[in-house]
C-alpha cells in the first residue's frame, strides 16, 4: 500500500508530491485516510528554513487535519475503523509513538508522530479526537490547530469575563478563532488589528466591534483611546511578528493586563520589552496551542459548531487539491488567505 | 521648628545639606524624628539622572528608614508619640498625604509622601509602620525597602516549595534579603550570582549553597549544571540589570519557572527575550517591592529578627553619617557596600 504525500526535499524549495510506501503499523498506530488538511504558518516556517538548520530532510509536513480511521495498530483502544477523527499535533491521551518513516524512490523520508500533507497517514492514538459522526470533516480539520489555539487562548489562557476589553493582533485563522471565542465570551471591547482591510472585514463579521488598521496608525495609541486611556484587558498575539508581540504587551492595562502569545516568532529572533511595564502589573505569557487539553475541547468545539455558534465554515478562505499546496503556501505568506485547506478529494 | 537634610537642588551634583522649615501637620501627617536612613539604588538613580527629566528640583530623597514619633497630625490613629516605626515608601494602611513641602533658603524644597535623608520629617499614616519597643532602630531601617523587597519577592511572590532550585542575581541589599528568605522556605538548591567575591562570600554567610562569580563563566550555563541540565524553579533579578534581567529569564526551567524582577532599569531601558521561551513555559514577572503588605509583612520580619531567624545585623555593611550621605552614593555606585546606612545620631 501506498500513499502520496507532499514532501519537503530541500528548504526554501516546491514541495514535492512523491508516493511513499505505507509501513505496518506498529502498537498504538493509527492509519487514517486523510480528507483535509490545513496548511499554517508553521508549515511555512518549516518549508522557507526559519526554524533553522533541519536535520529530517527529507520529510512530510502538516499538522491539522481530518479523516476516517482506515485500520489500527495492536493496542489502539480510542478508535476503530470507521471513526472520524480531527488529526492534531496538540497531544492528547493514548499511545504516542513519536516517529514514522516512509520509504520512496528517494530512499527514507521522515515524518513526526502526525503528518496530514498526504492522502493516507500513519499517525498515533494520542494525536487523534473522535469526533461525532455528523460532524463535516471540512470544518473538522479546522480542529486540529487553529482554533483549538485561538478558541483556547482566550478560553482556557485568558478566561476574559463578560464586559472586558481584549484586542486581537493578526486576523488571520487563530486570531479570528480567538475573534469567535472571545463573543462567545460576552468581551465588551473586542478589538482586532491587522493591516490588511479583508482581514479585518472578517474579524468585523466574527464579532469585533472595533478594527484597528496598523498601517494607518499606532495600534497601541489607538487601543488607548478606544479604551478610555486604560489599555485593554487582554490581547492576544495571534500575527506572529516581533512589533506586534511588542505592542500586545504595551497596550495591555498596567496592575494584571494580560498579553498572551499564540504566534511563532522565526527562530532565534527576540523581543524587547520594559522591564517597569513588568513591574507596573503588565503581564506576559507564552501559550503551547492554547492549553488545549484536545480530548475535553475538541468535541466540545465540535459541539458549539453543530449548534451553530462557531462559524467555523467562514473561516476556510480557499481549498486547493494537494498538487496545489505550494500555491496554498504562497497565499499564506502573501497574506492572501486567512485560512487555507487542501481538499485530498477522498 | 527645623531640620536638617539632604537635598538634591542639580542632578549629577552631590546632594546639599540644608536646614528646612517644618510645616504645620496636616489631617493624616506624622512628624517623625529618623534615627537611621537606608541608601538604596533608587536614589542613586534619581541623583545620578537615570530617571529622565526631574520636575520636582530641588527635592529631598530617601524612602526607608526609621525613627520615633514625636507629633501627630489631626485624625492620626495609627501611632502616637514615642512609637518605635519603619518608614517604608511601600504605602499601608491609613491617611495618604501624597506630597509636603518645606521652605528653605533656597525657596521651597519638594518632597513626596516620604523622605528619610533628613533629621526629622513629615510624612504620613500610611508610610510607615509600628514595631515592637524591643526593635532596634538600626536593624528596624533595613525593613522600609531592601529586606521586605526581597525577602517578599521569595516569600509573596515566588513562594518556592522546600527543596525547590532557586538563583538571586546580584547580592546587594535586596539580593541577600531574599537568599536568607530563600534559606527560611528551605530552599534546596540556592544560588548567588553576581560579579564581587566579597558578596558572594556574604551570600554564603545568609544560606546560598552555592554562588556562581559571572565575571568568570556564563551564569545561564553553571546554573543549568547546578540544576542537572533542568534550570531553575525560581530566579530572583536583584541586580537592576538588563544582561542579569536576561539571563534570570533564560536560567528558568521550560513548563513553569519563575523569573522575578525585583530590580529597576535606568529609564527607557529594555530587556530582550525569546518569546518561544515564553511559549515553553518559562515565566516573568515583575514586582513591586516584593508584593509586600507593610502591615502584615513588617512586623513578621520585626519578630523573625527578635527570634534570630533573620540576621539582619550582618546586612549593614556601613554606616555614614547624614554629612556623608554623598560618600554612602558613591560607595554605593562603585559596589563597595551592600547596605548602606545613614545614622542621623539621634
Ligand atoms: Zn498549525
Ligand atoms: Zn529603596
Amino acid at each position: 500500500m501506498h500513499t502520496d504525500a507532499a514532501v519537503l526535499v530541500e528548504l526554501n524549495q516546491p514541495l514535492r508530491l512523491l508516493p511513499l510506501d505505507l509501513p505496518d503499523l506498529k502498537p498504538g498506530q493509527v492509519l487514517v485516510d486523510v480528507a483535509y488538511s490545513g496548511v499554517c504558518h508553521s508549515q511555512l516556517h518549516e518549508v522557507r528554513g526559519r526554524r533553522g538548520p533541519d536535520r529530517f530532510l527529507p520529510h512530510t509536513l502538516g499538522h491539522e487535519g481530518s479523516g476516517t480511521v482506515t485500520a489500527v495498530g495492536p493496542g489502539v483502544a480510542k478508535v476503530r475503523p470507521g471513526d472520524r477523527v480531527v488529526l492534531t499535533w496538540i497531544k492528547g491521551e493514548g499511545a504516542d509513538v513519536p516517529s514514522v518513516s516512509y520509504e520512496s524512490v528517494l530512499g527514507r523520508v521522515n515524518s513526526g508522530a502526525l503528518s496530514t500533507f498526504m492522502r493516507r497517514t500513519v499517525t498515533c492514538e494520542n494525536r487523534l479526537v473522535p469526533v461525532p459522526a455528523e460532524m463535516p470533516l471540512r470544518e473538522a480539520a479546522l480542529l486540529g490547530c487553529a482554533l483549538p489555539t485561538g478558541a483556547g487562548v482566550v478560553t482556557n489562557t485568558a478566561n476574559p469575563p463578560a464586559g472586558s476589553a481584549l484586542v486581537v493582533f493578526g486576523a488571520g485563522g487563530i486570531g479570528l478563532s480567538a475573534v469567535m471565542a472571545a463573543r462567545l465570551h460576552g468581551v465588551g471591547t473586542l478589538i482586532a488589528v491587522d493591516v490588511v482591510e479583508q482581514k479585518l472585514a472578517d474579524a468585523r463579521r466574527f464579532g469585533a466591534t472595533h478594527t484597528v488598521n496598523a498601517c494607518h496608525c499606532d495600534p497601541v495609541a489607538a487601543i488607548l483611546e478606544l479604551t478610555g486611556g486604560r489599555g485593554a484587558d487582554f490581547a492576544v498575539e495571534a500575527a506572529g511578528r516581533r512589533e506586534t508581540m511588542e505592542a500586545a504587551f504595551r497596550c495591555v492595562r498596567d496592575k494584571g493586563g494580560l498579553c498572551v502569545l499564540a504566534g511563532n516568532l522565526p527562530h532565534g529572533e527576540q523581543i524587547s520589552l520594559n522591564p517597569f511595564d513588568l513591574i507596573r502589573g503588565k503581564r506576559i505569557v507564552g501559550t503551547w496551542g492554547g492549553d488545549t487539553v484536545s480530548d475535553r475541547d475538541l468535541p466540545r468545539y465540535a459541539r458549539l459548531f453543530l449548534d451553530g455558534k462557531l462559524p467555523l465554515t467562514d473561516l476556510i478562505s480557499r481549498e486547493y487539491p494537494l498538487s496545489g499546496v505550494n500555491a496554498a503556501l504562497d497565499d499564506l505568506e502573501g497574506g492572501r488567505v486567512a485560512r487555507a485547506l487542501i481538499d485530498m478529494g477522498a
